[in-house]
């Protein structure tokens, strides 16, 4: 047997391990109700027509080529008047590098950043592949607490007393994946301000940034007076376009701090030659093109978080905060006869034949909670949580 | 000044490196003949049209979702009918993973093998993203010689020196890159029994195994008895679609030795969730379709390599070898007044305006050579041969 690296094996992903056990009923012909992945394409979701046009287009006109390893520059000039007119930030095209999804942003920023025993401070619970990654590269992921009676919003002590000497970056994902929070201007400025006087950059994780329901996302890319702000983002969530696998990365660094960080994105950009070019087309017009597609989503997906926000909360043993973004919710199971959130949701899908994620992959802060996503239509989450009410009686009754 | 990880600055890729000063001379509006990256799609070349229309359905059809982590099982078993027609090997699809082209298996691959400090065996001269993947991970790319007077074929004493108790893989690119060689069966034979003595498992890089010009391509895949062979490869080369970003690797691993490696390849890619999904459909009618294009596509590429091998070997100061397959050629620079290779191919680029990549970007053993693609019609060659013979006759006559 020849051994794996010890890097690899300590890793684990959650959202796709409960994969196997559904694949597994499904097999024996049982019809499991996923709400497990964050795809809203595995739904009644699609790319914008235009940006399906333009993707074709550019096959088409033989644009199959390797592109620039930084992405193409038209691209990067969407992007600079896409987050201008969003964030309002001072941008260039040099300070914007196209990516494989956001993960592969990830992979870049992390890889420049850190060296074995490194910490990255991410919010708890957090989306894994912070935690993944961070522990491949031999980094220490560190989670600072949300809180959940606060609507999942930052401790920003927490933080402050987690900082060490070996902290190289302050992870924010918001609007958040697990928890739906939506942070508020104000924790953003705290955020930065303990940043900056411990001299960190900030990480920004903006995926689902004009995914919210009540009020609007603020960027900390738009509030940093000194602090570097890297700012992640790309076509998955807001866009609809979750396999295409399109991101980008951009710096706002008023006081150019990030000068050896960006030279070693850029070494590692290099290595992998460079994101799929006809999709950067696809991305072109998407960043530039109409959003109206987005209102009529977002009121089908208002309408879903409001339908199993009030199922969810009317489920014995089941309590849960209201996601103001993104299509998570991340409920807090408050009774019942399990030994913990894994164990509760193996016998969910065994049972109910409904597929959540436990609260515990997504790392400490997650412990004795789930997430589900609200993705499909009302009568599919209504059989679902017809299924999950009905097992939570029989099991709080047993 | 925030500090980059010692990871990410201890890597250089020539290839792209040489491009920040060619592009200078190209904002001056000089006219660059750029003979450096190995892209035929930059020249008269396309993905078949029947790949193009699949990639277009598959968008328009709503392909547009997260596919599972190891890649859409239709075009696995697609991997498994293309492989085993080719190299006769008998896999599953359970035994083939989908990545974003060759690059992503290398990086899966090399991050569930290597711990900091283990040795990889790659072939010198070495593609650079090898060594810069292997480094990026705290591992050692150890180059085995290959041989200029041999045709660039292993030199198999040297390799089996070179293997310490760290080895954890023995890689092979064949058809190779930089050198346009195509390794003997005997060759391939006798490093599978190296590997077998020491317990190593082949890497197999074959991503252009159906671009050869004499003989054919021969996989250890299909020459192993119980040598744990890793074979990748891709759409890259042989399918024109660089730009597509899409490739697979599988195993194949009679006596299963491989089991915790590819788990740790699996949990590896679940991090990054998948690879682009519609790109996915395109591979699928590329491998199950028509190869007739690649006759043609063959037949313009060996009219080049014939017309820049009689070039470079009749200009004074250059001999080179017959590359058998892909699409460079390693020549070498035999006399002149530059200190070395980086010197050599800076002063073609600023006098001649051709640019090639200095051989020393390739490791130890491309020292005191460079390499040129032979991607470009004739007529563009001939431009470029012009220049540079132009320029040769002046260095070695002053």
């Amino acid at each position: 047997m020849i051994k794996a690296s010890k890097r690899a094996l300590s890793i684990e992903y959650a959202i796709r391990d409960v994969v196997l056990p559904a694949r597994e009923l499904e097999k024996k012909g049982i019809k499991v109700i996923r709400l497990n992945i964050g795809d809203p394409v595995k739904f009644d979701f699609q790319p914008p027509e235009h940006m399906k046009e333009a993707y074709c287009k550019a096959i088409k006109d033989g644009h199959n080529y390797y592109g620039d390893s930084e992405g193409l520059l038209e691209l990067r000039e969407a992007i600079v008047e896409r987050e201008k007119k969003k964030n309002g930030v001072d941008i260039t095209p040099e300070d914007v590098r196209v990516t494989a999804a956001v993960t592969e942003a990830l992979q870049l920023l992390f890889g420049a950043l850190l060296d074995p025993g490194d910490e990255v401070l991410i919010p708890g619970p957090s989306y894994p592949p912070y935690t993944g990654l961070v522990k491949f590269l031999g980094g220490v992921p560190v989670e600072y607490r949300t809180v959940e009676e606060d609507g999942w919003q930052p401790d920003i002590d927490d933080l402050r007393r987690k900082i060490t000497e070996r902290t190289k970056a302050i992870a924010v994902i918001n609007p958040n994946n697990p928890t739906g929070a939506l942070y508020e201007k104000k924790t953003l400025k705290e955020i930065l301000n303990v940043a900056g006087e411990y001299d960190i950059p900030v990480i920004s994780d903006e995926i689902y940034d004009l995914m919210t329901y009540e009020g609007k996302h603020v960027s900390p890319g738009s509030l940093t007076k000194d602090v570097p702000v890297i700012v992640m983002n790309g076509l998955s969530k807001v866009y609809f376009a979750t396999g295409w696998r399109l991101g980008y990365l951009y710096y706002v660094d008023p006081e150019n701090k990030l000068a050896e960080i960006r030279e070693a994105v850029d070494k590692l950009a290099r290595i992998r030659i460079c994101p799929n070019t006809p999709a950067q087309f696809a991305a072109i017009a998407g960043l530039t093109g109409s959003m109206d597609y987005l209102e009529e989503y977002m009121k089908k997906l208002k309408e879903r978080r409001d339908y199993i926000y009030k199922r969810l909360n009317e489920i014995p043993g089941i309590s849960t905060t209201k996601p103001q973004g993104a299509f998570y919710i991340f409920p807090k199971i408050e009774d019942g006869p399990w030994k913990d959130d894994k164990e509760f949701v193996l016998d969910v899908l065994h049972n109910a034949h409904v597929l959540f994620v436990h609260g515990s992959g997504f790392g400490e802060y997650g412990r004795g909670h789930f997430r589900a996503v609200f993705l499909p239509p009302v009568e599919i989450l209504e059989e679902a949580m017809d299924r999950f009410e009905k097992f939570m009686r029989e099991r709080l009754s047993s």
